[in-house]
């Protein structure tokens, strides 16, 4: 293995340092018209009405298409892969423009015009009548009695309760001598920020109509726009340029089925729908907030006899991707510590709040913050070391899960803890940080994490690659899976060149996905691209390979299996003289007047394994009680993620999921006005996202397994990261003050109640 | 055979009718700069300086770039695949831009600009100084002693060589009685006239340079774009749209290598290279003149005891195609009447004409005017009658070319001749047109032809496709194979959907070739694509259909073997009930939870063999002898090119070679100045193409045989078309007055010579 594990600098970087790399917007003709959409100023009740008059006057407008006017097709918009069995299948609950108003902005109509200052202006000028009803906010007014119903199909407001039982709770829990700690937490509501904002362009060729969107997940897309308009999979083609960022929030279909649908209204011209940064916030998808009840009995020796734990999941407006993110939570809850008793009961409800959908790490951040704040509860009530607690706990080799039949293939926890632990002198520390008085303490907390890779067997995971020869013995490498921002291209193209035994220049990856001849890949999410489409890369390489070789013992007049590859030349098995360049067997393949051979391969993946990527994070706070403030004074993720591909993109995925972890545990949170539902904070300025001054130095460390199940020993990286830093800040905090604070962000606000109600503040 | 042989619209016909269909101009990038070439103002010499000072001070110019910054590389540009044998590769006999002039307007310079405006008026300001020779117009002061050498690599401006002789012709003219014929024929230098001019655009992608490009050869333009800057061929992409015709001009590579290089004198920004109509006639590529010396010798009894023939070709400035079509002439003059002995001798001969190069059908116009004429001068000369002349001694059934190994594997010449006769009444008119007097006087007149289907085994015949299963049942089909405008898309649609076993409309062409994705084809030309080509699509979608019964027999837990595909339906082998969809398998195999494939298929042919098409060209003309003009009265092709695919599209390449064939007996030639070789009627005012009033009703019929090896019956049609009609003019005119015009077209001034000569206009 030459080639995996080295810090190669990324495949686009250099396009994307200048400017080059081409993004959706980049690609739009100059010719486009521009959609803009109008959303409701009410969060909860019914379009009665529009007038239309003033907004039709304005010069340059070409169409105007309301609520009424779309088919009467309720369609889903979440980012998984289908299901051909209608019990799995996401819940189809809006119509592109909807008529019932769930939430503060939603999409009632959309304005066509020649240029986007005479799309906004008729937008403005449209007059709307509402039957309005009380925004509900909140999971406790949703599933009040006789709350408003928001979607007909759920009279009680609940998309879906679920609940499971490992163990007999109910007998565990009469256990002589067990210490009961109780605790409630919650997560709020934020937002993802990708640098780019939710947006497409949709045109028409021939009958075929051709989205160009920053997505995640191209494919799926194509299925949700097939489904939204009704027409077949094979007249709808998506394309996706390189994307800023998606973080989950483009896994799921956004601006895409709308402007499918405008574009047929314009009889094909191209239409363009970019959603500004307030629409981006508003109008798309949210980080769902959870409230965990919590209840743990606890045996002397430390070891967990009992847990039970009931959550709630504020879905907002519509589905989208529903009960699977807090099933992904409870679902942690007991995988990371899987030993008693384990009961569980969760919902997903829905409100008038924005439509939550996937955000990195899926449900893992909320029972993240949750669960690791609950252990040192029990840390601190029962007197026992939070690392030991853990440590005697945690998830051990070998454990299946018996849910979802999960298997411990590799695990580097405790030595990532070992790791974090040194590296803080996190237990002395802690000791000496107990008895703090005075206006500025400091604190060192801890959490871990594990975290699955991809989506099997709960869903389907399948991938499929293709390569392609030129004649210089380089290749082209088409894969559905996504790069969308996290270095899939550069990790893919080193897999690629690896197993084929070239060198990594010699590997072209065509970057942007379009349906029409990409292979098919379900896309960028859940962690999945380095070890379900890894697979698909190694099996594909490794068919090219045999072709390459095929046709050199051909030309060579021997027998393939005495044939290798070795950077660039084909030699005889475990020599490394060269008999031929690749290129030469690519030319004579391509012009060869007897044998011409076209060399491409195609490999589809059907992965049927998963396996556990594990992480801790040991952070050092500083707290000025007055203030309110925390200061991060030093901060380490540990990851074991299997081998590391590229070292230093791996690095970069750890710095930026830190730097997630960070707003989430100190300063982002969405506000919405109580009595309108609206969001109040729908912009950069007002939402507190980490910026450089903010941020800490980030360090960042492996402890390398190697798995057995994945395609290069790899595991789960891309949104591990961001799981345990709010609930390390958190129990910092914890240990600088001896306030325990159940609620993330720790915003001054929610800090000064704390520590008012502890005495710190007086 | 349900779908093969029907009159289906063409695929394309809604967006190009409507003006949807993209075009390489319709894509530039606002942002593009132009760059705008300076061609010499002399047509031999060499540029010795130029001066750029005023051309620089011209707003807007971004760069300069002369014949003296290019790479010192010499590089060919003819569209035929490449060789691994040095010996039989193209000849590399230009720069990219050329100090050493060997054409009037050959390219010297080039600007690159920020608008069209500021590089028009830049490279007017560019000052050039030459050293000047005197221009060499024909293939005989070329070859005079002591004649300016316009290639240093051949000092007697001989691009090529070449004889052959079958049988023993100096012993057979040796052969008592027999008839001896001698006719000098010469044709003229014509242009291809596509309605896109020939026009590009390049950008890079990191260290890709892309060039989007209205080219015949996408795959081929990238290989001569890789010698010409020196760059491998994983470096270079060419991206080919929908294009405006191309006849040939757009089989060599054209503004391609110098666009390529001009992006990466700007760092990979958009360049657009599009040459106006008049570059396009003076700088691109023409058809080639050639002169040609023959004598038969024919017994009493009609047949063909021996002929000779020599042929000059006027290559123009640079060899491109060079040799290939004279050579192409030379042997359908032995093909087309393959008894007796027959000897060879053939010239190609640089000149400072512009560059000849490929046009349709390649040489055979040409012999196909000289051969016809000549056979009809030997029926005057003998008496005999022309049709029994040429049945007695025409190719028959199983014939095998002895030099190229061509086999005759079917033919239905002998029913197209009866054919044309019949609807003509072509004998008895003949005979009654015979002795006529009078200003005006009509004539009839017949030419056959036999035209090879592809290149083989000549040079490498080699295609490949891709297939792609969406979910609902529909493919989208990926071909190198080029879509021209001559409805390439439409009957590889019908034969996939043919093989599959699927309706048509769900088989969407990917009619853009991009050579980073697309499979492997040399491209269009030879009329080789239903035939070589055709067969990547039939072996492709063999391989496509298995594979949906794979999945079929395992959905259906039925061996696959038993199974078929009829009408989007998989169905028990013989019989027609319905088991399941193809969107049925389709579906499933995504999303399968047990077994989800990619189902996609890619195959690449090795095209082995060849075949012969045929046709007539039947012609009544009036001919007005003192106005000097011929008026069609009427005029049919009858064509055997095997089976049709598609009557419609048939029919109108049909009309469209005819229509080029009138041209070309009756009008078209390019003039140039005698003194500075500058063409003089380098546009469509002044070089007379056939108009819509110009143009008769045309009538065409086919008669089909079902060629064996051809993948659907069927043979070459591409090209055909436009062969037998000058003949058959030239052959009318002489059956109208006696008089015997040896050089086309026919136009007045060289009728008035003529009929003067003969007498008939005193």
């Amino acid at each position: 293995m030459d080639i995996i594990g080295t810090s190669l600098k990324r495949v686009d970087a250099f396009d994307k340092v200048t400017g080059k790399a081409k993004y959706t917007d980049d690609l739009v003709s100059g010719h486009a018209l521009i959609a803009k959409v109008l959303h409701s100023t009410i969060a909860n009740g019914w379009v009665k009405e529009f007038d239309l008059s003033e907004a039709w006057k304005v010069k340059g407008v070409v169409d105007i298409v309301t609520c009424f006017d779309v088919p009467d097709i309720q369609f889903p918009t979440a980012g998984h892969p289908w299901s051909t069995d209608p019990k799995h299948q996401d819940i189809a609950d809006r119509k592109l423009l909807n008529a019932r108003v769930r939430c503060y902005a939603d999409d009632i109509a959309a304005v066509i015009a020649e240029d986007e200052i005479a799309a906004e202006e008729a937008v403005r000028k449209i007059k709307v009548t509402y039957e309005e009803y009380t925004p509900i906010l909140t999971v406790e007014d949703a599933m009040k009695e006789g709350a408003t119903v928001i979607h007909e199909e759920r009279p009680n407001n609940i998309v879906v309760k679920s609940q499971y039982e490992i163990g007999n709770f109910e007998e565990a829990i009469k256990e002589e001598g067990l210490i009961k700690v109780v605790g409630d937490y919650e997560t709020p509501v934020v937002s993802h920020c990708h640098i780019e904002s939710a947006n497409s362009f949709a045109y028409m060729e021939s009958d075929k109509i051709v989205v160009v969107s920053s997505t995640q997940i191209p494919h799926i897309v194509r299925r949700v726009c097939s489904q939204a308009l009704g027409v077949g999979f094979g007249k709808i083609r998506i394309i996706k340029p390189y994307i800023g960022g998606g973080f989950g929030n483009k896994q799921d279909a956004l601006t895409e089925p709308l402007n499918a649908f405008l574009t047929t209204r314009v009889g094909g011209r191209p239409v363009k729908l970019a959603y500004t940064r307030e629409e981006t916030f508003a109008s798309t998808r949210t980080r769902h907030a959870m409230q965990f009840h919590i209840e743990s009995y606890i045996r002397k020796d430390g070891s967990f006899a009992a847990r039970t734990i009931k959550a709630y999941s504020n879905q907002g407006g519509y589905a989208s991707h529903a009960h699977a993110l807090v099933a992904n939570a409870v679902n942690g809850f007991r995988m990371m510590y899987p030993v008693g008793a384990i009961k569980s009961e969760a919902y997903t409800v829905y409100t008038n709040l924005p439509t939550a959908g996937a955000m990195r790490a899926y449900g893992i951040p909320q029972i993240g913050f949750a669960l690791e704040a609950h252990v040192d509860d029990i840390a601190k009530q029962t007197g026992l070391d939070p690392i030991r607690l853990r440590k005697q706990n945690m998830m051990k080799l070998g454990y299946v899960d018996p849910i979802t039949t999960i298997t411990c293939h590799s695990t580097g926890l405790d030595e990532c803890i070992e790791r974090g632990e040194k590296y803080l002198d996190y237990t002395k520390k802690r000791l000496a940080y107990a008895n703090q008085s005075g206006p500025i303490r400091k604190g060192v907390g801890m959490a871990i994490f594990c975290y699955k890779t991809g989506v099997y067997p709960i869903s389907l995971e399948t991938s499929a690659c293709r390569m392609i020869l030129n004649q210089d013995g380089s290749l082209q490498m088409q894969i559905g899976a996504t790069e969308i921002g996290q270095g899939a291209d550069t990790v893919f193209a080193m897999m690629a060149a690896q197993t084929i035994g070239v060198t990594v220049d010699k590997v072209h990856v065509v970057s942007k996905q379009d349906t029409d001849v990409t292979p098919y890949d379900t896309g960028a999410y859940a962690s999945r691209q380095t070890y379900v489409s890894g697979m698909a890369v190694k099996k594909t390489a490794e068919s090219f390979r045999k072709k390459i070789l095929d046709f050199a013992g051909f030309m060579l007049k021997k027998d393939p299996w005495d044939l290798d590859i070795k950077d660039n030349n084909i030699v005889h098995v475990n020599k490394s003289e060269k008999l031929l360049s690749v290129a030469d067997v690519a030319i004579e393949s391509c012009y060869s007047l007897t044998n011409s051979t076209h060399i491409a391969a195609e490999e589809s993946h059907h992965c049927t394994d998963n396996t556990y990527s594990f992480g801790v994070c040991f952070t050092e706070v500083e707290v000025d009680i007055p203030m309110c403030q925390v200061k991060i004074l030093d901060i380490i993720n540990v990851h074991d993620s299997g081998r590391i591909i590229n070292m230093q993109t791996a690095r970069g995925q750890v710095h930026g999921g830190m730097s997630m972890g960070l707003g989430y545990g100190l300063y982002e949170y969405l506000k919405f006005d109580p009595k309108t539902g609206r969001m109040l904070n729908d912009n950069l300025l007002d939402y507190k996202l980490m910026t450089a001054i903010d941020t800490p130095e980030l360090h960042a460390d492996f402890v390398e397994t190697d798995d057995p199940t994945g395609p290069y020993g790899n595991k789960s990286l891309g949104e591990p990261p961001t799981i345990p830093v709010a609930p390390a800040i958190r129990n910092a905090v914890l240990n600088a003050t001896g306030v325990a604070i159940n609620a993330a962000p720790l915003h001054p606000q929610r800090m000064f109640e704390a520590f008012t109600e502890a005495g710190l503040i007086k």
